[in-house]
């Protein structure tokens, strides 16, 4: 992924975990709920317009990544979501809500209120993703 | 799908076009923009606890939709989402969007402004739906 260039915003936006298969995987510095990034390694703008080798690479990293969040946080809900108004380098967005969160039942696009993380939150969450996702996730 | 029974959310907002394979194709009733909606038939909230075989399906649903919007609406961006936060009953968003849209670039979801469908637009869209699509598309 050596010509992999991210957009601006999402590396201003977001912490860089590491790499998937396909996709670079980030996190939103918004501690308020865990808002998870895929960044599939393409320069093509739509999901639909993906190879369906890359597409199927990338329902499996997207299901990967559900249920990491499912299993390490308290949420009650996925929002899995392709938007792209703003950014449009392809990115998909995995967030796990919940009735307490901060913007429930709304979307998280468009809320500007956030909590960083912490250096020792971060840690945890890439050490866990190293441990559960295994050879999957490359933290780099 | 003779035991499937749609939210009555969805029914109110939305028009029932027809079924794909796996999914009912919903149409939000909002000529601002071109707003559908596919409902699987199954009883999983979450697209990650869909079997692969549906995730698969689905997945070509939304492909086959996406390029349907491509070529019958004057758009400049797909949103692909699926929420889910106040309607559980799981159902993917497939959003035409364009920089001309009444609230580009924030997502659709909160929005209240509409604009009801005529009967001969309605009727426009299913019959190209029934053209375009073929036989995966059955207009019931």
């Amino acid at each position: 992924m050596s010509d992999f260039t991210l957009d601006p915003r999402l590396k201003n936006d977001c912490h860089l975990l590491g790499s998937l298969g396909l996709s670079h995987l980030l996190l939103v510095n918004n501690a308020l709920l865990p808002w998870f990034i895929l960044v599939p390694n393409t320069t093509e703008i739509e999901l639909t317009d993906l190879s369906p080798q890359d597409q199927a690479t990338l329902l499996e990293e997207i299901n990967r990544v559900s249920r990491f969040i499912k299993a390490n946080f308290e949420i009650s809900k996925l929002n899995i979501a392709a938007i792209g108004n703003i950014v449009s380098q392809l990115h998909i967005h995995l967030v796990g809500r919940d009735p307490a969160d901060y913007c429930w039942p709304n979307v998280v696009w468009g809320t500007t209120e956030r909590e960083p993380y912490t250096s020792e939150r971060l840690n945890e969450i890439t050490t866990a993703l190293t441990t559960q996702l295994g050879d999957l996730f490359s933290n780099t």
